[in-house]
C-alpha cells in the first residue's frame, strides 16, 4: 500500500498509527500542506477532496478521508468493535471529530504552529472558542470511561487523539481537561504506539 | 424512537428520509436552529455535539451525528453495501460530505434562505468558493455513475443529496452540473422518497 501523506497532519498521523500498530508495512509519498498545487494530478481519480490522507491499494484503487481509511484498515480487527452499537457510537466520535473538533483545533495549530500567525485575532479567538466547546465535549465523554467506546481501545480514540495530543501547538491549554489528560496517557501507552513525529 | 428534529435541516432531512424509506414509525420533537439554549438541558448525556440530528431509542440511548444515524439505521438493510470496500467508499463520501460539502453549501443556505443575509459579502464569497470545489468533486464521482457507491442507491446519496438539492438556497447554480442533475432525480425517484418538508 502506498500512503499520500503529511509528516506534520494529525489526519495522515492518525492513519500512521493504526498502520503501526495493526502492523502493516506501507510506502510514504510526502505531499506539501502548504502548496496543494500537485495535488490535482496526483490525488485526482482516487480521493475527490484532494486531502491528504489517500491510501493506495496495490490493485491502484484510492481512498480518502482519513476516518474512513481507519474503518477499512480497523474493522475486522481488534481496533472496530463488533457491537451494532457501539460502532455506531465509534462513528458518531469520528463524525464529531471531523465537524467539530479537528477544523477548529487543526486550523488554529496550523496557524500557529506552521504558519507562525493566524489571520486576523478575530479569526483565531473564534477557532478557539468553537475549539474549547469540541474539548468540552470530550472531556464530558471520558469522565468515568477508559476509552470512548465500549471500555476498550478503538479507531475512535485513535481518531480523537490525533489533534487532541497537539492541541498545545494551537494554543489550547488541556491543563483543564483531567479526564482527556488521563485518556491521553492511556492512549500513548497502547502496545505498537508511534508519535506523530515518526 | 424519538429523533430531535429540525425542519429546514438537511442533516435532520438524511434521517426522516431513511426511516421513511425503511418504514420505521418514531416522534418527531422539533429543537431551534437559532436560539440553541435550551440544548444542553435536552440533548446533554445523548450527543456530545449538542445538535440535530439525535435519535433516542426506546431504552433512552441517544445516538448524534446524521451520517452515523443513517450508518446505524441502515447497516444490515439494501441501503448499506455489504463489500467491505463499497462501505468504505460510503464512509468517505459521508466524511466528505461532513468536512467539505455541509460547512460551505448548509452554511451559506442558512444565511441566505434562513436569516436572509450572509453576515458580510467577503464571508459568504468564501463559502461558495468552497462550496463549488465540493460540487465540483461531487459531480466528478457522478460522471458515469448511477449512485456514488456500487450502482445502488445507498446511504451515501442520502447524506450528499440532502444539501446539495436545496444548494440554490444558498446561491449555487446546480445547472453547471449535469452528472448531479440526473442523480438528483433519480434519487427522487427512489421507492418511498419524501421531501424535506414533509
Amino acid at each position: 500500500m502506498l500512503l499520500y501523506d503529511s509528516a506534520v497532519s494529525g489526519n495522515c498521523y492518525k492513519v500512521r498509527l493504526l498502520l503501526a500498530q495493526l502492523g502493516i508495512p506501507y510506502e510514504r509519498q510526502e505531499l506539501s500542506v502548504t502548496d496543494r498545487s500537485a495535488r490535482p494530478a496526483i490525488l485526482g481519480g482516487l480521493n475527490p477532496a484532494l486531502r491528504v490522507p489517500t491510501l493506495v491499494l496495490d490493485d491502484g484503487r484510492g481512498l480518502g478521508e482519513s476516518d474512513a481509511i481507519l474503518w477499512w484498515l480497523g474493522d475486522g480487527t481488534a481496533f472496530v468493535p463488533t457491537d451494532p452499537w457501539e460502532r455506531a457510537k465509534v462513528l458518531q466520535w469520528m463524525f464529531f471529530e471531523q465537524y467539530n473538533h479537528e477544523p477548529n483545533i487543526a486550523v488554529a495549530r496550523f496557524w500557529l504552529h506552521m504558519l507562525g500567525a493566524a489571520p486576523s485575532q478575530e479569526a483565531l479567538a473564534e477557532k478557539q472558542r468553537l475549539g474549547y466547546l469540541a474539548l468540552d465535549a470530550l472531556e464530558g465523554g471520558l469522565v468515568g470511561r477508559e476509552f470512548l467506546v465500549g471500555g476498550r481501545y478503538s479507531i475512535a480514540d485513535i481518531a480523537l487523539y490525533a489533534y487532541t495530543h497537539v492541541a498545545g501547538e494551537g494554543g489550547f491549554d488541556l491543563g483543564r481537561y483531567p479526564a482527556i489528560s488521563g485518556w491521553l496517557a492511556r492512549v500513548t501507552a497502547q502496545p505498537g504506539h508511534v508519535t506523530i513525529d515518526v
